[in-house]
């Protein structure tokens, strides 16, 4: 393979290498470019001179300044960057350059199940929730039996699932920010893919009253407490749980997959140990993707608050009104003081990982990471764990650890997700669907098994972004409608649920 | 049944109700005392008339003072009562009341797995570290499969468990705070009962890297990181813990229980789901065993800072020296500003259950707490997630939710846990064996498969409470001996490990 680069914005003074081994010092790329040093895949080589304290550019925006002169033909490494300030909040442009709804795809639909609540799930799963840990073993432990003995009786049903969490007592439950796990668990609870109705295990004693997730009274038709004078020990325990399963099932194994508009269909859409690879392949063609169903009419979803920081200014932007930016902003402004408050800022954020794939610093990261969210207007706005309500494109406020986030998506309603990974992870949610597009070709050809889009071939010129969004645009649809099942869902690989308590525990 | 009140201290003016269906209004006890009011079972009763602003005494200490007149015959409930400022820190008496050690058990022994490290365990069992929870799904798959297909063939092991977390990345790795998470998975990864050596499953590219953990280069014998190259997916990624994980069977299998000193016996202690009778009759016989133990040489630790805060001056009075006291004065005052940094202080630590079970506040409920740490001098205070060094009563500073502290106590080097309940929970952990104590015998018979003592007995006069103690004293080394299962382990009740994290998530 000859040398080769990706510039992705016509006035970045770097580039990325693509060969998968890297470059060695003396290389000479087709425009005459020699390099000076050995540069591994993925980092950055400087196109021009750049004097002290210049500004180095990607994506179109300064991802830093030069700490000293760095000449053409050099690795931009990260120690070379100074990390700027992130754009101010209080000047950021609201609705400024809202983009124009690009034409609607028509009579797109996806099959899946219809909800007494109008949402429509891409899976009929009996989710049980716990109210507090201390019941999770005994919840697992039941499952464990409905899905060996009562689950094989009850076909059109694709699993059983424990919804467990470390949440419910020892929790400083009036504190602020608690409002969060409390919602998150809730709309878990209500999840469409779990056929929108709640099945609760509660213990009795536990903070987290059921009656403070849903407005139920002491007959609630689906919940087993487990402290009730009725339950003479662990076996009646587990056999109510059990009755009480099998009527769920009963329930949801006659439900059918319908058709149903685009329009009902939620998307979260995540990155995961990200490389410099990540905003110019797989990012971008999810981002197409998120166009694409946008104009069909679905809502979809980007997250990750510190790794959207530093475009915060390109975002309110977009945003479709100032009501929409002045939200954008009141959750940036709320993590920047939760991160203050626990002695951190965004820069915490790149891993190693992130570092050995290219990326310098959280700039660079956030810059590549926007790109997924595509180029439409964001529609709302919606806090941590809560239920979006709005179609088109919506910025959830989550933290960027992918369990998290995740989680919070899910929460949120999501009922396809995407997620990208440059260095690789064997991820999986049990609620929904996640489809995984790398970044690389190397990387999906070493996991045929785990990832399920290759994005990579963007790199090399053998696809275009909008070919692999396409792909993915459609990969989504038929994943939605059950016709298609991802490589974590093949394996059953689950990433349990990881609630976002701002609050302490006690 | 007779009318029958329990008062713990001769100090106290309120007593509680014994009484499993509680009292009516007119009932009158032996003493002549008629009650004004019914009062369920576990409540107090006021002894004497209290004035207004008088105090409200029990275990000998004011748990709060009378909002308004209360007369004698009268139910004490939470909203008659004040909650008293906690004792100031800074005035607190540093080994005022050393207690005078008692005359040394001799001889006491159990059986035990010796480990390379000193450390003796009280079970045999492969446990696999996981770094980031990226990794967890597919470790938790392996550990299915090397449960199914290997452990079968290596007699003398007792179970796999995968060590999963929601730490390792999307956390500020270095934040103040940080350290806590990461010395806890240190701390359980060499977890006596697994064999004192870590195997650990890594992804790569996560910011918890092992060499953070332990002192391990590339050629580490115990780790699979999967985004090797030589991983060719995910069907290599098992089959290559599956092989590393048989290495270790195959070395753990060839262990032997051997007769191990009681010094090399480290139990911890807790309550959950506490009831006004936890202070009167299972965590008085805890004491008692508590005393045995530290006389036999073990080591015997309590926890849950929120638990004790209101019983600080009466600890740092027990303590063995100034810098103990010092020790526990520091370790308070930063759960203090925790606390406060969250916009909560240790008020929201009583649990609609602890209340429903008769504990107005948390002064009372903290009086009770203390009594599981019997009467010896406290040896030695260690922060949240290390390793205890020290012989003797020990305070592992943790927060007191059930989870949290079982896992604190678990990487402090717990190898039996104790933990009492009132209100009643299956509560279990993987890493060691649990012993439940009621402290109410209806608990006790109604929960015959969950319950492993009944201290209810105390208060009914059946049994004293220096009885009790001795049962859970001997059963404490038949548990650490192998001779005896408790209800947790019988069932597989294990509570997933609950990281106490108190820096940002990002």
């Amino acid at each position: 393979m000859k040398p080769l680069y990706v510039r992705v914005n016509p006035l970045d003074n770097v580039a990325i290498v693509v060969n998968p081994e890297g470059l060695s010092s003396g290389s000479v790329f087709e425009c005459g470019l020699v390099l000076k040093e050995t540069i591994p895949q993925a980092h950055k080589v400087a196109l021009v001179d750049i004097a002290p304290d210049g500004e180095v550019i990607r994506y179109g925006q300064a991802i830093g300044s030069a700490r000293r002169a760095i000449c053409r033909g050099s690795w931009v490494r990260e120690e070379l960057l100074t990390l700027p300030e992130p754009p101010a909040l209080d000047r950021a442009p609201f609705a400024a350059a809202t983009p124009v709804p690009a034409p609607p795809l028509e009579g797109v639909t996806f099959d899946g199940y219809r909800n007494a609540d109008g949402s429509a799930g891409t899976k009929n799963i009996l989710g049980i929730t716990t109210t507090v840990q201390c019941v999770a073993p005994t919840v697992e432990f039941a499952v464990r039996r409905i899905k060996a003995e009562i689950l094989p009786r009850y076909g059109g049903v694709d699993d059983v699932i424990a919804i467990t969490h470390p949440y419910g007592c020892g929790v400083a439950i009036d504190a602020p920010g608690a409002e969060i796990p409390i919602r998150t668990i809730r709309n878990l609870a209500l999840h469409p893919n779990l056929g929108g109705e709640a099945m609760v295990v509660s213990l009795g004693c536990e903070k987290l009253q059921p009656a403070r997730l849903f407005a139920i009274g002491e007959d609630a038709p689906w919940m087993v407490r487990l402290q009730d004078e009725q339950y003479g020990g662990f076996g009646d325990m587990v056999a109510a749980i059990m009755a009480l399963a099998e009527k769920r099932l009963e329930k949801l194994s006659r439900r059918t997959r319908v058709p149903c508009p685009a329009s009902d269909l939620v998307v979260g859409l995540q990155c995961g140990g990200s490389d410099a690879f990540s905003g110019v392949t797989a990012n971008p063609a999810v981002g197409h993707a998120a166009d694409l169903l946008v104009r069909a009419g679905a809502t979809v979803m980007f997250s990750e608050v510190t790794e959207v920081r530093d475009a915060a200014h390109l975002l309110t932007a977009r945003a479709a009104d100032a009501d929409v930016a002045r939200a954008l902003v009141r959750e940036l402004a709320w993590y920047d003081a939760y991160l203050a408050r626990g002695g951190a800022d965004r820069s915490a954020n790149p891993t190693p990982g992130n570092k050995r794939g290219g990326l310098a610093n959280i700039v660079e990261k956030a810059l590549g990471s926007v790109a997924k969210a595509g180029t439409t207007a964001i529609m709302a706005v919606t806090g941590p764990g809560e239920r979006v309500t709005s179609k088109g494109l919506v910025f959830a406020a989550t933290p960027a650890s992918d369990f998290v986030c995740g989680t919070l998506q899910a929460a949120a309603g999501m009922t396809v997700h995407v997620f990208t990974t440059g260095e690789g992870t064997p991820y999986g949610l049990a609620m929904a669907p996640v489809i995984k597009v790398a970044s690389r070709t190397t990387l999906a050809r070493r996991w045929p098994d785990l990832i399920d889009v290759d994005a990579g071939r963007i790199a090399t010129g053998d696809a275009t972004i909008e070919e692999v969004g396409r792909e993915i645009f459609e990969l989504i649809l038929d994943t939605a409608s059950g016709r298609k099942r991802t490589w974590s869902d093949r394996w059953g690989l689950h990433n349990a649920p990881s609630l976002f308590n701002p609050a302490p525990v006690t």
